[in-house]
């Protein structure tokens, strides 16, 4: 439609760990990667989270990896029995798991500061399937790896984030959507129709409708406009404006 | 393996929602959820998180409700077009979606009270596949539903909860997973072959290794022993314990 093409590139996350599951820890890498893809203009459009189960984690990581254009995964990755991500991936790609050099040497270095053994588990996180690269970790040292679309990163928050800022560089990114909130000042029920009308007429417009409580006001509405067109954006947004003051007349209208 | 029989009930959540996958909106469902179950005794097994596009949807829904006991989802009941989670249930039952007389009555006398519309984008609300029950609502009104083994709530927390209140004492609960965390006082390498060694050894009991840092100590690791037999528990708390006082005196033992 636009005379700009614009690029789509997708994602998928997948969240490995029991913990999760249970609810012992309350997951925050989730939402920091959607902001985080978001913003470089990369549209996440799916996460799943399975247990430490072999099984689950290969299923998931081949239905992913071959239906969007990157999937990044949290987790699994550390010294003990639990951790059996990079197995897992090296099952996924049918290729061995093999001691990585470069990895080996970065854990021997920061034992050697930080006064540990590098013992049986600890080599466990030296271990990536072949072909992959690593990816460095600035915050504890055992790296996360890349293999052909898909990123294995750390569960642990501060960790997790040092890796995606390591990798975000070297992404390919999609034209950007573009987004604008408005303020309906109305509850939704009453802008619901309307709405609707604007959504069916602009097909390449992605519109959003997020009921919220306000103290003073009772229950109101923000309405999230995205597109890839600026343009197009502004019309939409145009278009809802108009929509929502034709809303407010009818109601002062009426008794 | 134990003298009781200990009955296993899965469960997989699917969280509906361009607002997750975009990141404008955090998910404070899911920790919930798992809470909730854990204490139910009902073992969540997964988490998709899925646009609001039909087709997603659907085949969620199908491949989630076919594989767990339970299949719980949020998101998507609200009255704007971009709430097509009761179509995309019935489309993946086979159903039609047809507006429920009940439904169509709690709607009609909240509004009668808060003073609003039961127009074209409210009536939607109304509607759940061809033999749904509803699930009430005493947050806001518009109820949830429950279609064989699916049941489906809202997006926002405080009404999903109330949804989630209202199902649970009808739930089918298996053997509740009792745990025990133990605090290593020690790196998670340090611990981890010995520990993989136990976790061998008792196939039944499920072991996790969660590394944390203690500002005091530095590096250290909680170790959380799940079982559905008590006994069981007791056993590899025990034998954790022993073998965390040999790695103790191991490394006091050295210089």
């Amino acid at each position: 439609m636009g005379s700009a093409s614009s690029e789509i590139v997708t994602a998928a996350v997948l969240v490995i760990g029991d913990e999760i599951l249970s609810g012992r820890t309350k997951d925050r890498n989730i939402g920091y990667i959607a902001d985080c893809l978001t913003a470089l203009g990369i549209d996440l459009k799916e996460v799943r989270i399975v247990p430490d189960e072999a099984r689950a984690i290969v299923e998931a990581v081949n239905a992913l990896r071959a239906r969007y254009d990157y999937l990044f995964t949290t987790g699994g990755i550390g010294p003990t029995h639990d951790d059996i991500t990079a197995e897992c991936v090296a099952q996924a790609f049918g290729v061995p798991l093999e001691l990585h050099p470069e990895a080996v040497e970065i854990l021997r270095e920061r034992l050697a500061r930080t006064g540990g053994e590098l013992n049986e588990a600890r080599m466990r996180m030296a271990r990536v399937p072949r072909g992959a690269t690593l990816v460095a970790n600035k915050v504890s040292g055992a790296p996360g790896f890349w293999i052909g679309n898909v990123i294995v990163m750390a569960g642990i928050p501060a960790v997790m984030q040092a890796m995606l800022d390591e990798v975000a560089p070297r992404l390919k990114t999609g034209t950007r959507l573009v987004s604008v909130t408005i303020r309906a000042d109305a509850k939704e029920g009453d802008v619901g129709t309307a709405l609707g009308e604007i959504a069916k007429a602009n097909p390449g417009v992605l519109i959003g409708s997020y009921p919220f409580f306000d103290e003073k006001q009772g229950p109101n509405t923000n309405i999230v406009v995205r597109a890839r067109d600026p343009q197009k954006l502004a019309e939409v947004k145009a278009a809802v404006e108009t929509m929502l003051a034709r809303v407010k007349a009818g109601r002062e209208g009426s008794p």
